[in-house]
């Protein structure tokens, strides 16, 4: 059976006509069933801005109050979902974008008021994905492009959702019924082990090089919740997981870091 | 064959809260193939105004700049859009929105600049409808819920379009294949013989009392491009066209007018 390839982009290809332009031509010429994740990006932080909405930020972490939460599904689901699909369309590539509500694709579970007492407000944590919409979409020649939104149907909310997160979880729903590559692209060519020098791609993380690099500091910040959605997605079904850099997808192996179970 | 209902609401419904949940649960308790299109209503003006974009209207029709098309993506495939959906999926109806350029449902032209030289500027008049992507959706047990934004291969853009004729679009092209039921809903029971009288339905509308009711000046306006798209459909493959208040989904015939060839 043919693999399915899960891409996810994040906001710094977003944010860049040129680079997103140069990915989506990449992406429309890989060969085989698809699935593009993409990140939000700043344009969100500029609209709520322009709007006089305050952005809350609690420990780096934007909080999803009930405006900021309308101008992600706006600016994610709306603007920039659709203008992917429309320059993907344009590429010959059938693309169809969705959130995790259309199709019931990603259900979610509000995340609760941390023990510190932290309420990060409307973001979900994804509890289930729906592999009969998937199919549906993908035997159907669509290739989805999911935005970083879900939903919980039983307080009928949509919830704001960590892209990486998103990437993982259509990883491991499509691994119960096809071979998948997951691939994260970033802005670094790979994990690097001096993150000064972009010649210093590690080509392999098993999970005790992870614990080794995590004590010696050098995967730290960002890398963190990435590698844990990474090694989550490789320990769940999905066949292989790659991080590399959006320029780098058509190269053969995307030139970046494997992970290993 | 099952007949298929293709079901248009206007801004009127998606602007009021009450009514929108109203109209869903409604539309959810429908049996068989279903489609729903919506409008855009009011969002797209107040954010624009939030944001400073001033709305340049020409004889009564907004007029859609590179900014307005923004923000009406924004929020007609957005968050008027995902919200649907997120509502039905909440009442156990398995939507999925999209707009034109999802799985190319919907191509459309720029509209050129007139005789008196008014641009429109990014409004799109539907071509083509994707018959193999509405499929995979219906077969594939999902409730398509379609913004009224459109795109343009040729030129890589989306455009804004008149969601009546989206309807019709919608409708006629299932028609290449299914049985289809079009119902408009919207503020009024029907088409009124009095604007003032409620009480004034008019049953049917034929060619030839249609002709009669412009000539007297009782279809004018508003009415007149609705009804244009209603005959268009009924005279294009459509089974029935129906024109009726949006609380009325549930009655039987739903009360309103219905057009014949």
């Amino acid at each position: 059976m043919q693999s399915i390839k899960v891409i996810k982009i994040g906001g710094n290809v977003v944010d860049n006509s040129g680079k997103l332009q140069q990915f989506l031509r990449d992406f429309s010429s890989l060969g085989g069933p698809k699935v593009l994740v993409h990140g939000g990006g700043k344009v969100a932080t500029a609209i709520s801005k322009g709007l006089g909405i305050e952005a809350q930020m609690i420990g780096g972490r934007r909080v999803t109050d009930a405006e900021t939460l309308r101008i992600v599904t706006m600016v994610y689901a709306g603007l920039i979902n659709k203008n992917i699909v429309a320059a993907l369309q344009g590429e010959g590539c059938n693309a169809l974008g969705l959130c995790g509500a259309d199709g019931g694709l990603i259900r979610s579970k509000k995340r609760a008021v941390t023990a510190e007492g932290v309420d990060y407000g409307f973001v979900g944590d994804p509890v289930d994905f729906n592999l009969a919409t998937a199919t549906a979409l993908i035997d159907g020649g669509l290739v989805p492009i999911v935005a970083p939104i879900t939903y919980d149907p039983e307080n009928g909310t949509l919830l704001n959702t960590n892209a990486d997160t998103v990437a993982q979880t259509v990883a491991v729903g499509l691994a119960q019924k096809y071979p998948v590559e997951l691939v994260y692209c970033f802005e670094k060519r790979g994990v690097l082990r001096d993150v000064e020098d972009d010649n210093s791609v590690i080509s392999n993380i098993d999970p005790a090089l992870y614990e080794q690099l995590k004590a010696d500091g050098i995967v730290a910040d960002g890398m963190l919740p990435k590698l844990e959605n990474a090694f989550k997605a490789i320990n769940s079904g999905v066949k292989s997981v790659v991080i590399c850099a959006a320029e780098c997808l058509t190269q053969p192996g995307y030139g970046g870091t494997t992970l290993s179970r």
